[in-house]
């Protein structure tokens, strides 16, 4: 079965995660396609998922965001996550958001790579929802991160 | 009559809460089988806990996470909190939340014994929606709480 | 004609809201029928506020709640009014509100109080949406309270 | 052509808006009924708001309520507004809301003032949505402000 | 084939950034249509996206606003952008929204060149979308802005 990943992303955003995202799924799907949709901003992406999902067929998404380091921008990431659980909801279809927050890295050396790396590790969620979503249970309430160091179990 | 539990949670909690709960209805619940769906974080909870109640007939979902400390970590639980009362205003079907923030606690140990007991707790109000609603009328306005000592009726 | 008034409430409040409430509405009302689903909290209100009216036939629900104190709680109560709006707009009937927050009183006999005026000064609301809208109309721009003395009408 | 308006109001609010607007509506459009509605309080107004649309025919409905200054207040007003969009969005018809923020005004005199003056004023945008959109183009992007002066065009 | 774009603003903002915009996709698209809708403010501007695209037929709309600087304009905007994915959700219809907040600049004159400089850079963006959407993934991730100097790709 060839899986369809669908892969919306930003303009905005200062990291291409697109990319890196699609290698390490490539690298763990033996058969894939990906549809990629690039909007200017991260309010764009909720319609843009839900487009790649019902016109191009996709099986899930990936949203690719990096909000700003002001309010309003903060503001901006809420709305649009609301709208990214929306399109799920409308289309009973994953959506995997990966934003980066333009202040989670202290210089721009840093931002790359926690984007880089947040992305490929949100890729090997999206292969564990497709095909192995035991390997996620597995794991459940381990403190699992996506760009930086797992939190791990909280020892008692 | 079997009912089937929906267990939604995340790979991003630090504790397993699911397992506790899980113990708690089977000792409570003669006739009992869940349907576990281990998405990576609270966001992803929504369309989890719609899908276990559309795609695998369950009666009940409980869904459980744990936002970390920062605005951030705030602003997705609200917008998680969010989509999972449009899951539950779409199906019909209750979505009991199960969320521990880690700021709740003074330290991990804390952080564990809080997040089992609240989703023991849970697992109590579940099987009284599900078979002892007059229970929980018994106790309206009493201050119930889940995780800690409970307030109790204000005095007057 | 018997109305059937739907009671939904919290094992988390502090103070029994519903007894006074339904009191109130029978002393004005002479052929009055409630239905009672008590919930563990105010996230859960939602859902039960639409079941009351969907599969119990209510003309019109009262929704009480009590959050609590915390920047969380204050965002759990946001939340619920969106979904206790949302029930209504897809029910096309009345749920009204009534929550009570914790940090409005200085000490619980005062909580009680106010919850127990509250509560029966919406439930005369109720009444007077099912049967006496002119009532309303009259006081609109008045400066109504519930539980609180009334602001009054603006001076000028 | 008779035009229907629905006035949603609220007992809260501390002046009286409608009776300033339908006059002012009065004036300016020849054929005109009215439905009034009033309710509780700001998070009662979607659903009155719709059902103005729905069961009593309305072409456009002003929805008049006046939040009070504390953060809860705050908070009320927002998802009244987010409720009054989705009525919007479920019915195609506008609903003009005209909120009034208690803490806008220094005091009570002056708060009618302005409560007074921006129902006149939003009156008037309710019968050029109907008659004369071409009204509102020409003032696009002008700076006009409804109950106080015009901040006016930015000077360049 | 001649593309109907629709145009929502308000007369709130203080800046025409229609016009600007309306040139800028006319030097660009060889056959287009405008339908401009203006209404008072942003919290109209969602049904405004809606008509525009229903009843006229628009392929896409541009929804242009001028949030204040106040808390409470701040909080307009965050309703009035989440109507606007909800418009966009209920059409599969892309609404670009152009929004700048007037404090988003320092005096009058550099708010309308914000204001004019966004609104031109956004109408490239929508003639993107409509024709040209591999111009958008090949900036991909690249930091474009929009009304001001791009922040660029992240170095590392």
């Amino acid at each position: 079965m060839t899986y369809i990943i669908g892969i919306a992303d930003t303009t905005f955003a200062r990291v291409d995660m697109a990319t890196p995202a699609m290698r390490e799924i490539e690298k763990r799907l033996p058969d894939v396609r990906f549809e990629r949709y690039t909007v200017p901003g991260i309010k764009d992406l909720p319609l843009a998922a839900k487009l790649l999902i019902e016109e191009k067929g996709c099986d899930i998404v990936m949203a690719f965001g990096m909000p700003g380091p002001t309010e309003i921008d903060k503001q901006c990431a809420m709305v649009a996550s609301m709208g990214l659980i929306l399109t799920q909801l409308l289309t009973n279809t994953h959506v995997i958001e990966v934003f980066v927050h333009e202040d989670e890295a202290e210089d721009e050396r840093e931002l790359h790579e926690l984007a880089v790396r947040r992305a490929v590790e949100h890729a090997e969620n999206v292969v564990y929802l497709l095909q192995k979503p035991e390997e996620l249970s597995r794991r459940a309430g381990t403190g699992v991160r996506q760009g930086t160091e797992d939190a791990g179990p909280a020892r008692w």
